[in-house]
């Protein structure tokens, strides 16, 4: 088991290793005493894992209830959540309580947010069950909700008190999600790690997974505790994210997270490649890893189709936008640019 | 003008005097340079107040939109929130845009937690127009919006970057809402201030509303520099707050937050004389300040009634309630008591 400590407006760790959900009663005596706990998960997940980790709380002793929504980004609404935290109020639980967010990004994101917000905070565990949900969202305490005019539009940071990543749960992840999670693990090699894009370059990741989501939280955790509340360095993270975004919206959520996030990262290193902006070549090799992970590098929508998509982004502010550009494999930088001149470029 | 300086997670300035919502425009210039502004209001305050502050923008050339809500603790609600966060969405608001709540507790929570909310954090103005938001909720972070299953249980802890609180203002608020302000006056008086509480025990009091603002503004900000996210000494701001929630939501909010705070104050003063909790007694003097501002001291409800509500509270946790107890005017203290003991005391 490996241990990841978070430094941020909480202090937390993450541990990550095979096994680790079996001490989810134990760090919550020792964490919550008395706490009640609330699970919340979605239709896939419940199903899967859910009896195992109650039978556990039963045995330790624990009160808990369950709150299990649709499965899907539309759940991640605020409908969804109002809901959620309608039933917290319902079944009395208190600030001193805990919700325990067991899923991928759209529980962590929901559930985040409705710790946050419930009587203006409760106690949060973060046990996310995909790849994806494991180097990213559950790590670093963005919450959010979607709007009508867009995704994580509604949310606040807040920060768990305990990560349990453990890739038995992996076991059961349809290996197309598996792929969205291997995006992310991608970016966080181009943006920072170079021995960790060649470690994932080929897609046989199976017998390294502990020791790369550990890297992955750990580049993570470093920026997080740089920059909580993305206004700086954060933003590296959001690597190929921009077009992600947009490529998102204008499939209707067709597109996963994790495949636009391929396709963002393709084409940004593409656009810097052709303008000048990488001191060394890296479309062809990031194109080639995506691909080795059952990841796609292009798709039907051009530039300028996304490019209405992108004024909407929270990253659009003042007639300006950030982009965050590959320097090579292992480092980006962000360059703030001109609304219009990112027109010029896309289109 | 006085200026109280506020120093919590965002440090930021309190100003108090008559014409201070004239420098609104400039102070936005000075602090938020090409901010957008979205000005929240509501039906009862808009008619009055809005079109002198968007001439004054125009005149210092603020882009700026209106948000108007129908007025009522009802608008205190998810879906009000979750249309305004839209409407900020439609508009393109980013988060480097200002929202301006101009109006009283409702408006304020409402922005309070749109602001913190909308792309994760847009900056926030306070202009309180009633009393009771210029001494309490307009100062200190808290907001939120109500559930179902009770009041102010969803929220976050926002503080706002400038809150401009302009007695002229209360020349158009209604009598009995003014006397609802008086009732949390009063409250910093028991609570902190034996010389503010003489000096507002007749009820004439308004030749010295910028002093008496200022007075009860720097209690609030002593005690939130020391507890900013209520986990001590901040719970003092509640004296008579937990049956004051009680009686509002078995009346279902026909008794308004101030009377309600009246009445919880004159009772919990009452229960504690009877008890021996204070040193000296308070209960006849509170009440007759009460009554020389037009404010009620008991009301229909038997304490019987409200223990139900009162177990639902947020203070309640774990089988236990802090209470807070007047030790003398000018001086009160926190019990934390089992829920089965205040039943006894109550009933």
């Amino acid at each position: 088991m490996q241990t990841v400590s978070v430094s941020a407006s909480k202090s937390y760790d993450v541990l990550i290793g095979k096994g680790v959900r079996t001490l989810l009663a134990e760090k919550l005596n020792a964490l919550f005493p008395g706490a009640k706990a609330m699970i919340v998960s979605d239709s896939h997940v419940a199903p899967l894992h859910l009896d195992a980790l109650e039978q556990m709380l039963d045995t330790f002793g624990i009160r808990h209830a369950q709150y299990v929504f649709p499965a899907g980004e539309s759940s991640k609404a605020p409908q969804v959540l109002f809901d959620l935290l309608e039933t917290l109020a319902a079944q009395r639980f208190s600030r001193k309580d805990v919700l325990v967010a067991l899923g991928g990004g759209v529980t962590g994101d929901l559930s985040g947010l409705a710790a946050a917000l419930y009587m203006r905070g409760m106690h949060l565990v973060q046990m996310p069950t995909t790849l994806l949900s494991m180097v990213d969202s559950s790590v670093g305490g963005k919450t959010a909700v979607n709007l009508k005019h867009g995704k994580n539009l509604a949310g606040v940071f807040n920060q768990p008190e305990l990560v349990l990543c453990d890739p038995d749960y992996l076991e059961t992840l349809p290996a197309s999600d598996f792929a969205d999670g291997m995006a992310e693990v991608l970016k966080y090699g181009v943006i920072a790690d170079e021995a960790l894009f060649e470690q994932c370059k080929t897609g046989n990741v199976e017998n390294d997974l502990e020791t790369i989501i550990t890297r992955c939280v750990s580049i993570k955790r470093d920026v997080v505790a740089e920059d909580e509340f993305d206004t700086g360095k954060r933003a590296l993270l959001n690597f190929g994210h921009t077009l992600a975004h947009a490529i998102e919206a204008q499939s209707d959520y067709a597109f996963s997270h994790g495949k636009a996030v391929a396709v963002g990262m393709a084409r940004i290193a593409a656009l810097a490649e052709e303008n000048g902006f990488c001191t060394r070549p890296c479309h062809a090799r990031i194109a080639a890893a995506l691909e080795n992970n059952g990841l796609p590098t292009d798709c039907a929508f051009s530039n300028r189709e996304l490019f209405a998509h992108i004024t909407a982004d929270k990253k659009c502010a003042g007639g300006k936008i950030t982009l965050i550009l590959p320097d090579r494999i292992g480092s980006c930088y962000t360059e703030t640019i001109a609304i219009d001149k990112l027109r010029e470029l896309l289109t």
